[in-house]
């Protein structure tokens, strides 16, 4: 069982969104699971009056700060001790919640993750893992922006963390691991991709498929793809202004015919970020899971799901191993 | 005018598509252009024989050997000395042609235009530039792949010969020249990049507009786009993909209802490289334009017409005298 807390206060849709993803959730997890909604007590239980039917796995922590989407994150947390990031991240912190979950700004969740939460031994700052839409199934891409200037010892850590979290969260028994580059052969990549092609190829405990070019990023070659956070964050959003572009080409395109045929039900099933949840936090001692601020309900609550399996799981001891023994190791 | 050599041999379907292209290009440049088709005489010839109009401005020149899409560049370059490539590219250097164009093996393309041509003084090897289909204009990115591990310095220089290929050959009088980042503010990047952007800012003859991010790569903020042949790299193969998966969709949806729509006419026009001609090797003393190897007729033409602008507006000279005045001022 895990007891999620949950930002009712992040995202544009707050806190109607949150809320109904919250019930959503429920609805969708075995009956042991519980939700802590942080922020106003009033709005909120208003918010949840019209809801049925979960009322007793669903309780509200009171917080009477919110921060913005255009906040400063270290500002945020200084002046907004009380804000629902916060509560919530302190609630996790006090073991009184196992997960936290926000829709909010993405800045401030890792800032406070970090400082409330702190981070497992051999990390300077989390890491941001994102799922990117393919055709098949998702791609797990780190860092997506959080590192940048990073080393190649630092690229083995993601490859790490990211296998850790394909297996406790996205169900993928032995998941397959490459490394971003500019052509297949070990030799090539910049400086630190070189070194670190050899780093990760020499753990044993990867299956390591070797480098990744771009086009094969949609390929599902590998499950997780691992790069710094520069290339990663350009890649991130450039992905989804191509697709949101695309998107507007095809709904011109739908809507002029008056209905909607099967590739077009694929195209948009492919740029559903809905589908796929929050991007985690990963390195944190406990689970921080940030969702996309105009996220859709669906995103929320299977953002919340994911959340409860990395509990279940126990993804945040498996991270903590793998760098303690990288540590004995070293 | 201009006397363009054209690597006859180069791509999938040589030598019909060059020649082909040769043919179309010369009709819509004025009469005083000329190529020179470069590859075997006897193959050449036959394949000439077909088209009319325009065979006293085409020519062949000799050329008994062919590098292959798989060859080493530096392997072929020593062992091929009579490829269309190296045959080319010594018609250009000895002053015999005022362009080079190829659809051939990039690398070696690359390779032989380095050593054959050389590089304007203070440049370790040319930049790729390639342009980038938009909704409106294309975008320049540059490099595209030839130069990882960039210093700022060189992200400067980038940023010079990117916005001289921009005036002299994209018809942009004042191009607005931007630097790829993970933010808007000059403080987001990685250190070469928050270098690069002192420098950039610092230099009169650019009109800089700052930071670009990911997802404004395609919304024309910038004619030209500054980044280090890593992420440029990753990022046009990304996109070529992408445009390839979406196209693929939008084919489906396309042909089950059996007609096309306008939205589905723009969205080829976006994704059709074809339009868009070649991909300049900028710092090389001359003009050296590679196209895709799967080049249609219409991009290998394009890029020839490219070629011949960059010859009349004196691009090669225009970036030597940036990199003369460069070195007056360091």
């Amino acid at each position: 069982m895990a007891r999620i807390a949950l930002d009712a206060m992040g995202g544009d849709h707050a806190p109607d969104h949150p809320v109904a993803a919250a019930v959503a959730a429920l609805k969708e997890l075995s009956p042991e699971h519980e939700i802590v909604l942080v922020g106003p007590q009033e709005r909120l239980a208003e918010a949840l009056s019209g809801h049925n039917g979960v009322a007793d796995r669903i309780r509200i922590s009171h917080a009477s700060q919110v921060v913005g989407p255009t906040d400063q994150p270290t500002v945020a947390f200084r002046t907004k001790p009380d804000s629902s990031i916060a509560v919530g991240l302190r609630l996790h912190q006090a073991g009184e919640a196992d997960a936290f979950v926000s829709g909010g700004n993405t800045g401030a969740v890792m800032v406070a993750s970090t400082l409330i939460l702190g981070l497992h031994p051999g990390l300077d700052r989390p890491a941001i893992a994102v799922s990117l839409p393919t055709m098949g199934d998702p791609v797990l891409l780190l860092d997506a922006g959080a590192n940048v200037d990073c080393s190649a010892g630092e690229l083995l850590g993601f490859a790490r963390i990211g296998a850790t979290f394909a297996r406790d969260v996205m169900d993928r028994a032995d998941p397959a691991v490459g490394l971003l580059s500019i052509g297949g052969e070990s030799e090539k990549g910049n400086s630190v991709v070189k070194e670190a092609h050899g780093l990760i190829a020499a753990d044993p405990s990867l299956r390591f498929v070797g480098n990744v070019e771009g086009q094969e990023i949609l390929e599902c070659k590998a499950d997780v793809i691992v790069c710094d956070g520069f290339v990663g964050n350009v890649l991130l959003k450039f992905y989804e202004s191509v697709g949101g572009l695309f998107r507007h080409l095809f709904s011109q395109e739908s809507s002029a015919e008056g209905r909607t045929g099967a590739s077009a039900r694929q195209f948009h099933r492919l740029l559903d970020y809905g589908t796929y949840g929050g991007a985690p936090l990963l390195g944190v001692r406990g689970v921080s899971m940030i969702c996309h601020g105009r996220s859709p309900v669906s995103a929320l609550k299977n953002g919340i799901i994911q959340a409860a399996h990395a509990v279940e799981n126990h993804l945040s001891q498996h991270v903590g191993d793998q760098f303690a023994r990288a540590g004995v190791k070293a």
